[in-house]
């Protein structure tokens, strides 16, 4: 399938460390809740998987924020959970609440039954990042994405959403060997279903370990960073002959960069935890950094606003200008948007990342 | 007043890098729901606040875990919150819910109220701490604490527990001024309590700066360590001519080990995310260690329990050994005890400790 020629690569150059005019933005969630006619969509859709599910409504919500905001990146509209809910454990979303499993992965028993989905199942979320793809039409490039199998693993024992980690930790510490075995298949089912997307034309692929730093020192790198290296091994480096921009982002993962730096991808997502001057040069020359407005910097007024995301363009520092590759920064917030956030001030972020990115370029 | 001669010092020595023939151990909210002693007082009391304000039920169920396990420290049973509440914010726990301010402290009115309160509103805290010290008997140092000014003005704007933070965030990048007002208010109640403990029998006290964590880098060092640091100025060196160690534990704090090795504290405690080797490394020969196995572990089976504490004890390295000071870790925790622990396995992670702890300083 041919695509219209892209007229906005910042994003995927900045992936790749070359230099860009700009920083290039985008916002996890970036559609979703905040923004009124997302929720009116959601209410013709009838539920969260309804949304999902259908191809015209998934596009719709993906493009709602482009046509807000001058983002450098979509994403498509899905959900983490998309694989174990393929993999026959029944994903629900009441009104207001997390996500649900009508089944929990427990038992050796639970465990057995375990195996890469078939990709037919999937096929909704195939179908969505091809309508995606040509809705956009070349206007900035398509994220795809997947949960880690650390995370994924997550929801699958625990059922759901948790504040304490108990059962999958319990499981972890208790059965080693079933945690494992688990995540093997998590690994091998993600890695199909981000291949699958890039097919589909996804131009790059994120892996969210939003989980990954609930983990203690040394479980994190054992149980979770070990597969998400699993699924990273067998994804596609291109597809039509274009390099497909891997990144992954762990969630409370800043003190295991040293760790992360040799990963086989091409960018680092962190979270506002993170000094991205310290993270720079922790993770050296090998990797784009993506990240790390606190979220709730957005319930501020617009110069405050103004003001924070200066502050971490500043804490990068200066990105790789001119030929070649260097040090590059993909700004976005260190975790999903609020649900609570007003629509004018995502206008103010994303404007003052294209002003002040390209001032700080100027100062050379 | 004259206190019977400490039979066990191993924690304070710990404290003060001195050696000791073991690791000593304790365990944060030690004195807790996971004890069925403690729901029986706690039963009788009718409220958490109702057992943390009635100096007996408070020194029954200090020592209840004493009674089952070889701690070498007690802990002031109370709770990070009645700070607040005697600044008159009405600080109530419905059952099975977690804290609740009646009023919040939200608007420049709110704040212009706040004042340091007047530590009569707090004398059943010194009392407890009295009663808690003369009922121990020199058996192990009982330990006072407080919550962190940041952590307090959570709790305070927040008006009870939060998964996001905005209200407190928002507040913080919208009026930065107010939010160091609040800060400097808590610092100083904080410092005085604190103090008031120590005069009243405290043998350390630590400072739990539980929310430090969802900070932004720069963030932490602005509104919660600058505050954490302006308490430990004020707070007493020593009583009746001992030293009293001052332990600071920062929840998600692991990424600015730098910023906080020279505050003026003895101790620094660590959540499981934390590498030991590499905290040692970066705090350098400058603080005691406190921490930090994950509490999930107390939900495996006996050996792997045994193995876990090993495993922490082992990533600490030898302790200093003979005369003079040098490294030396407290076993604990890295968060609290959750509620549905098994009485036994904490039997087991206490042995666990003394038996291997003993062992590796046989190793020399």
């Amino acid at each position: 399938m041919s695509h219209a020629p892209l007229q906005n690569d910042t994003f995927l150059r900045a992936c790749l460390r070359q230099s860009t005019d700009h920083t290039p933005v985008w916002l996890m969630r970036q559609a979703g809740r905040y923004l009124p006619e997302y929720c009116a969509t959601r209410a013709r859709a009838g539920s969260f998987m309804g949304l999902a599910t259908n191809v015209d409504y998934a596009t719709e919500v993906t493009l709602q924020p482009l046509e807000r905001y001058a983002l450098d990146a979509a994403i498509l509209f899905s959900d983490i959970l998309t694989v174990p809910d393929a993999m026959g454990l029944g994903l629900s979303f009441a009104q207001g609440e997390g996500p649900k499993f009508e089944k929990t992965v427990r038992t050796e028993a639970d465990v057995a039954t375990l195996a890469v989905p078939d990709m037919d199942k999937l096929r909704y979320v195939f179908d969505a990042v091809t309508s995606i793809r040509k809705a956009l039409n070349g206007r900035v490039p398509l994220i795809g994405f997947s949960g880690s199998p650390w995370t994924l693993a997550c929801y699958m024992v625990e059922g759901g959403g948790s504040d304490d980690y108990r059962a999958v930790k319990s499981l972890m510490y208790s059965r080693p060997d079933l945690m494992h075995r688990i995540l093997a298949i998590n690994a091998d089912s993600v890695a199909t279903y981000l291949n699958a997307q890039i097919e589909a034309g996804a131009q790059a692929v994120m892996v969210f370990d939003s989980w990954g730093g609930v983990l203690a020192d040394g479980k994190f790198q054992e149980f979770s960073l070990a597969y998400t290296r699993r699924v990273l091994a067998q994804l596609k480096r291109e597809h039509d002959g274009v390099t497909i921009p891997r990144i992954v982002f762990t969630k409370g993962g800043g003190l295991w960069l040293d760790d992360m730096k040799d990963l086989d991808c091409e960018a680092l997502g962190l979270d506002w935890t993170v000094n991205l001057a310290k993270a720079r040069a922790a993770v050296g020359d090998s990797k784009a950094l993506q990240g790390n407005i606190d979220p709730n910097v957005l319930f501020a007024p617009p110069e405050a606003i103004d003001r924070e995301v200066a502050a971490v363009l500043a804490s990068f520092g200066q990105p790789h200008q001119g030929a070649g590759t260097g040090p590059t920064h993909i700004f976005n917030l260190g975790h999903g948007i609020s649900q609570y956030t007003p629509p004018e001030n995502v206008k103010v972020l994303v404007d003052a990342v294209h002003t002040h990115s390209k001032r700080i370029r100027a100062q050379g």
